[in-house]
C-alpha cells in the first residue's frame, strides 16, 4: 500500500486537539497528527535569564523530549545527557516560538514550553511547533485573565509542516515510514501572514534540484495554511479552573 | 474541604484504565487514579543483562520517569542524571514486578517496563507498580499469541497502594496534599494471595506508634484487594494489531 | 556452620565504638558491628541549604560511601555518579538523623554527616544509622561546651537493626552470607521512646506472609533496645582537644 | 563603514588555502575565509562504526570544534559535554561530506573528519565544509597513492556559504559583525552539479518573504560556483613525505 | 611552637603499621605517619587491560580517595568526577608501584592498589606510596602461598618522603601546618638500591636555588632509607584466613 | 638515523615565534620548537576568582588541550571530561606563570591562559610554558598600552625544556620517537635569574642515578639559558591594533 492509495501527496493526516490535558502546567495541549502525538505544556516563571535581567524582557525555550515507547523499537531514556538530534529540535522549536511575539510584550518572565512525544510516526518536530504555537497563545491568554497581563500581546501565529520527495514525488506531511525512504527532508516554518521562519531542506540520498526545493516549498504553504485553521477553531479555549 | 468530605478515609480514588496508548510499545496502559496519571509501556528485548547470559532466566527491569508539566511547579528532565528519588522508586518497581513470575518461564529476554508520569497527584510509585503489573500480564498474552512464549506463565498479581496519617487518622491512597500534610507516609505492595511484597513506611513529622502502623497496614489491606478488581475486569485485552 | 551453632537467631553482633577516630572531624565515631565497621564523622557548617535561609532552622544531611575494599570482591569507587543504593541509603539516613532534633534547635547551622564502610558484613545501612545518632549527640555536645549552642538541644535517640527470614525462621542482624539466603529483608529504624521512625521489608525470593512480618518487627525491638545501652555507656565522651 | 564600502554585496572574501597544516593527519588543510580560519583535519581509521560492519560501506563523520581565543571574548572550552549549536554544526557537516561520494567505494574504513576554529569571523560552519570536501578529496587520493585503495572513487565535490538580509539586502558570505545584525541568517550547501545538497535559512528579527529567500538563493549560488575554482586549483596535490 | 622544638629537621615523624585491617581485601595496611593515616588495600583480578592481553605481563594499577572528615575543612566527596590533584596522585602513585616488579613476572592479572586518607596532616601521596608499596609485597606472598604464582617474583623495594624549604631551612616530612607555610615542595621516590625513582619540586612562593635543591634531595636520602626499616620490621607477615 | 647524526645531544630544535596568530585574543603566540607547534592565546578577564575577591590581587590560570590531528593516531576530543595527564599538564603550566609576576602587580583581574598544541612532537608542556610566559609579558605590555594598568609589572622570565636519557646518555629536548624510548623522563622550569621553578623527573624503564639526575640538570640548564634569548629578541612587539 502506498501513499496514492491511502492520501493524496498534498495531503495533511489528520489532526486534532486535546486541551488542558495536563491540569498541573499553566497550558498544555496534546496535539494528534496521525499517529504522532505531542503533548505540549507550558509553564511560566517569573524570572528571566541572566542575559535578559533588567532589560523589560521576557523569554521563551522550550525542552523537546520522546517517551521511551513511542516508536517500535524501544528509545533509550537521555539520562546521561542529551542527543544532537534531541538539541537541534530544541532548538528549532524555541527560535520559531520566540518569532511569535515581541519580548518586551511578555513582560519579564520565562515561558517554557516543554514537547514530549507520546508517539512518534514521522513530523515530531513539526508537530511539536505547531503544538506548542496554539499553547502559547493559550498561555498568554490565561496571564491576561489572571491579571498578570495588561493585554493580550499581539501575536504572530506559526506552524510548521514536513515535506518530502519520495521515488521523485513531492508528498506532504511524512509519516514516519515515508520519512525512512525519502530523498529529500525538509521542514518548513511559516507565520500566519505568509512569510517563512525557518527552512531546512536536507539531500537524504540525492542532492535536489531547483525545481524538486520549489515543489517542496508549494505543498509546505498549502498544508501550513491548512494547519492555521486550528488557529480560528480554538480561539476560545477554556479558562483555568 | 477536607478528606472526610470528599471521600472516606478508606476510600480509593477512582480508577481508569486506558489500554495500547502507545501503539508503538509491546504492550502500554495509561492508568488513572485520580488526578495521578501514569503510562507504564514496556518493551520486549530478546537478550538479557551479563550475568543472566546462558542461564534461562529472563529479567524484568524499570525506569520511572516524569513529565516536566506533570505537577503544579515545572519538574526538572533529569538529563544530566537520575535524582536519588527516581532511583529509589524505579527500584521498587523493578523488584516488585520480578516477584510476579518465575523467570525462568519467560525465556532469556528482558521486558523493559517505563512508567512515565504524565499528571502527578500523589501515590505515583505505586499506581506505577499497579499498572505496570497489568501491563506485564498483557505483554506475556501478546508473547503466547505470537508464539514466541510456549505458554502462559503462572502470574503471582501485585498491586500496591499508599497510606498515611493524617491528623492522627490513617487515611487510604493519599493525593498530593494530603501528602504533604501527612505525618507517616508508607507503601504498601501486596500480592494477590494476600501476602506482602515490600512494606516502606517513614515517619515525616513524628515516628510512629506500633498502633499507627497496624491502622495503615489494615487500610492498605482492603485497598489493595479492591485493586486486584481491575485483574479481573481486564482479563480479555485486545490482540496486537 | 549456621546461625544456631554460632551465634541466637535473637542475639545482636558484638558491638563497639571508637571515637574520635578522625580528629579533623567535628565529631567522628568508628562503629564496629560484627565485621561490619562503618566510620561515622560529622562536620559542623555555618549556613544552611538555600531552602532554609532565614528560617531559623538548621539542617541535617548524610553521604554514605564504601571503600574500594571493603568487601570481598573489590566495589567500584563512585566516581561517576552515585549507585541508585548508595542514593537510598543514604536519604534513609539522613531522614532518620532528622527525626532526633527539632531542626529550630540547632541553629542555622548544616551538620553533615558522612558515614564511610571500611569493611562490610551485613548491616551497613543500620549500622551507619545507629552509629551516626550517636555521633550526631557527639557533636551537639561540643557545640554547647565550645558556646556555639547555648544550651544541649532535646535529643530523641535513634538506633537501628537489620533482620531478615532464613529457611522460614526470623534471625536479627544479619550478617552477609545470611543476608545473601534471606527470604526477606528488613531494616528498622526506631527511636528511643519506642515508636518507629522506618520499616522497610522487602521480599527477596517470596512474598511474605503478616505472621513472618510480626516476628520479624518482634526481633528488631529487643535488637534496637539493646543498642539503646550504647547511649547509656558513652554518656560522658572526651572534650575537643 | 559598511558593506558596501568595503566588499560588494555579491562578493567573498579573499579565500586561501594552507594544505597539511598538520604532518600527522592523513590529510590536512588550513582554509582561510577573511578573517575565518578553520584547520580540516582528516584521520583515516581502517574500521566502521558497528551498524556498518560486514555491510562493505564506509563511514564519514565530522566534529567541529573552537578554539578558546578564537573570538573576541573567550569561547569556553567544551569539556563537560558539547553544546546543541556544535552538536548541530558537526552533524552538518557530516550529513554534507557523506554526500560527496559512494560509500561503497571507500571501503569499509572510516574518515575522521576534525574542523578545528583557530580565528572566527562568521561562516566557520560553511568554511569547515568547504575546507574538509578538499581535505576529504586529498585523503582519497593518498589512500590510492598507498594501494589502500584500488582507483579514486568517484567525487561530487560539495562547497558551502553563508547568506544573510542585512537592511533589507541580501548579502553573502557575512563575516562576524554582518551576521550579528542580519535579519535573516541561512546557510547553503551545493554540488558541483548545482544541484542542493543542504538548505537552513532562519528567520532572526523578522520571517523572511520568498522573495527574499529567492535573492539569497540566487547570491549562494554564485558564491559556491566561485568556490568551485579552489576544486581546479588543487587537483595537484603534494605526496605524502 | 616550631618544628625545632618539636622535631629535629631531619626527623620523620612516628611510622606504625596496622596489617589486615581490611579482612577483605586481598592484603591490606594502615600506615600512620604522625596524624596521616592512610588505609592502602589491594585486590587482585584475573584480567589485565586490554592492552595488555596476551603479553605474558600484569599490570598495577592505583586509586587515590580521601574521605570527607579526614581534614579540619570537610573534603566534598569526588562524586562527580576526580580533581586534577586526585589523578596527578594515583598516577605518582601506580608509577612508583610499577617500578618494583617486572610485569612479566606477575602473571596476567591486575593488582588495583586503592589508598584511602582517613586523615590527612601533609604527606598523604608519600604516605601512600610507602604503605602501598609494602601491601604490594604482601599480596604477592599470598598469591605465592596460594599457588597462584609459582615462585615470589624479584621485588625492587620503593619508599617515599616529602620535604621542603621553611624559612630557608630544609625539612624532612611536612605534616600540614609546615607544608602551608614552605617555600618549595618537594616529593622523592627512591627504590631500595639508592636510585631515584621520581623526584617532584615546585617552587611555591619563590623559585629555589641548586643549592636548596641539593639540600633536599640529602634529606629525603636518609628519611627514605629510614623507611626501609619498615621492610626489615615487616617480612614476616601474617598468612591469610 | 639517531640523534648523534641528526643533532647534538645538547642541542634544541628550531624555534621560532609567531606572534598574534589569533587577533581576537589579548595576546596570542604560536610557538614552533622542531615539530611541535603550540597556539599560546590569553585572554584578560576583569574579574577573580571568589577566594580572591576583594583582595587587590589578579589571578593566572592556563588550560591545555590536543587537536585531533596533532598527533599521528588521532587523539580523541576531551569532550566527556579532561585526562588525568591534561590536568597534570594545565597545573604545572598555571603554577609556573604565576611564579612570574607578584598577583598584587597585575590588578584584580584574571589572564586566562590557552595552551592548544596543533602539532606534536615531544615536549608539548614545555613548549606550552616557555611560549605562554612570552605571551603573557606581551598581554601586560598591551595592559599597560591601553591604561589598564599603571605600570608595566616586574616579571620574572621563565622557560621549560625536556631532557631524558637515552641509552644511558643524556639528551636536551626529547622530540617523540626520543621521549618514547627514554629511560627517564624529565622536565625542567627555571627562572631568568637561573633558579628552579619546577623539577619533575620520571623513571621510565629503570630507576636513575643522582649521576644521571645531575646530567639532566646540567644540560636542562644550558637549554633554558638559550631559550632566554627568546625574550631579548621579543622584547619590541607590535601594539594591538
Amino acid at each position: 500500500m502506498n501513499r496514492f492509495q491511502e492520501r493524496k501527496v498534498d495531503s495533511l493526516r489528520d489532526v486534532s486537539l486535546e486541551w488542558d490535558f495536563q491540569p498541573g502546567a499553566d497550558a498544555s495541549l496534546l496535539i494528534r497528527m496521525g499517529g504522532t502525538h505531542v503533548l505540549c505544556g507550558i509553564s511560566v516563571e517569573e524570572k528571566v535569564p541572566p542575559f535578559l535581567k533588567d532589560t523589560g524582557k521576557g523569554w521563551i525555550t522550550a525542552e523537546y523530549g520522546m517517551l521511551p515507547c513511542a516508536t517500535d523499537s524501544r528509545y533509550r531514556r537521555e539520562i546521561g545527557g542529551r542527543s544532537g538530534r534531541t538539541y537541534e529540535i530544541q532548538r528549532l522549536i524555541g527560535r520559531s516560538l520566540r518569532m511569535m511575539v515581541d519580548l518586551t510584550s511578555i513582560g519579564e518572565r520565562t515561558l517554557r514550553v516543554d514537547c514530549d512525544v507520546l508517539n512518534a510516526d514521522g513530523g515530531t518536530r513539526t508537530a511539536s511547533i505547531t503544538g506548542a504555537a496554539l499553547a502559547l497563545r493559550h498561555v498568554l491568554q490565561r496571564l491576561v485573565e489572571k491579571g498578570q497581563l495588561a493585554e493580550m500581546p499581539e501575536l504572530l501565529p506559526v506552524a510548521a509542516i514536513s515535506v518530502g520527495i519520495i521515488d521523485g514525488v513531492a508528498c506532504l506531511d511524512l509519516d514516519y515510514s515515508e520519512d525512512s525512504r525519502a530523498d529529500v527532508d525538509a521542514n518548513f516554518v511559516m507565520s500566519g501572514d505568509g512569510r517563512w521562519v525557518e527552512i531546512q531542506s536536507t539531500a537524504e540520498g540525492q542532492p535536489f534540484s531547483s525545481e524538486d526545493f520549489l515543489a517542496m516549498t508549494t505543498l509546505a504553504e498549502k498544508g501550513i495554511k491548512e494547519l492555521f485553521e486550528l488557529w480560528e477553531q480554538s480561539s476560545n479555549l477554556p479558562e483555568e479552573q
